[in-house]
């Protein structure tokens, strides 16, 4: 059966993506593998075996275009509003935390961030199915 | 530590949605949460605790913008070609298999399709680091 392995983002600076995830979520570069006009690097941490895979596009100076469609990554943590005191601190501009509540009961809490080329990352509480 | 939990897309049609994850990859609906203006619908499947997060906005109808920057949600199967063969069968139309060698050997073998909305999905062979 068909196991989700990664996503897949075109990034411009490969320094500065990688230093964004390393710092803001804990991901470390699993593996980097060069070709002649791109680069691949694959991100990951312990807490699962999904990686994050970056693409960068040697040459590439243009901002790419993100559309409308696409939404984010989602990572949980344990103490949602420490981890964003901790990001703020780090300079990196977490959104609002957000409680999104459903037939009166807490169904997410949550702030987003972008990352440097404008992706969004929802950063959710470990709580209820988001675990 | 952070956890890569779910990746989230907006689809326009949910029913058309659900049908080709769950045909093309044996992702079944975990959750379905419904909100005023929007619905929420989680699929997964045994492979791994990652989500695929749908999400419909209610009364949308123009098609969203993909972009050129998010690249694609990639799945790992034990066989790529008998994968691929099967999906053309039920008439999802993969693309053609490609193989990436890299100083000699095989780095990934592997197909693109993409789904209702517009989206790509990587299908990997399981070999080498896409297991």
């Amino acid at each position: 059966m068909a196991k989700m392995i990664h996503s897949m983002i075109r990034v411009l600076d490969e320094t500065r993506s990688v230093d964004f995830y390393s710092r803001a979520f804990g991901l470390a570069v699993a593996d980097r593998v060069d070709f002649d006009t791109f680069t691949l690097i694959y991100m990951s941490n312990v807490e699962t075996g999904f990686e994050l895979e970056l693409t960068v596009n040697k040459g590439r100076i243009a901002p790419y275009e993100l559309g409308n469609a696409y939404g984010h990554l989602a990572v949980s943590v344990e103490e949602v509003a420490i981890e964003r005191e901790r990001l703020t601190k780090l300079g990196l501009h977490p959104g609002e935390l957000v409680e999104l509540n459903r037939d009166g009961k807490l169904f997410g809490l949550f702030f987003f961030i972008s990352d440097p080329d404008g992706y969004k990352i929802e950063v959710l509480q470990r709580h209820g199915r988001f675990l």
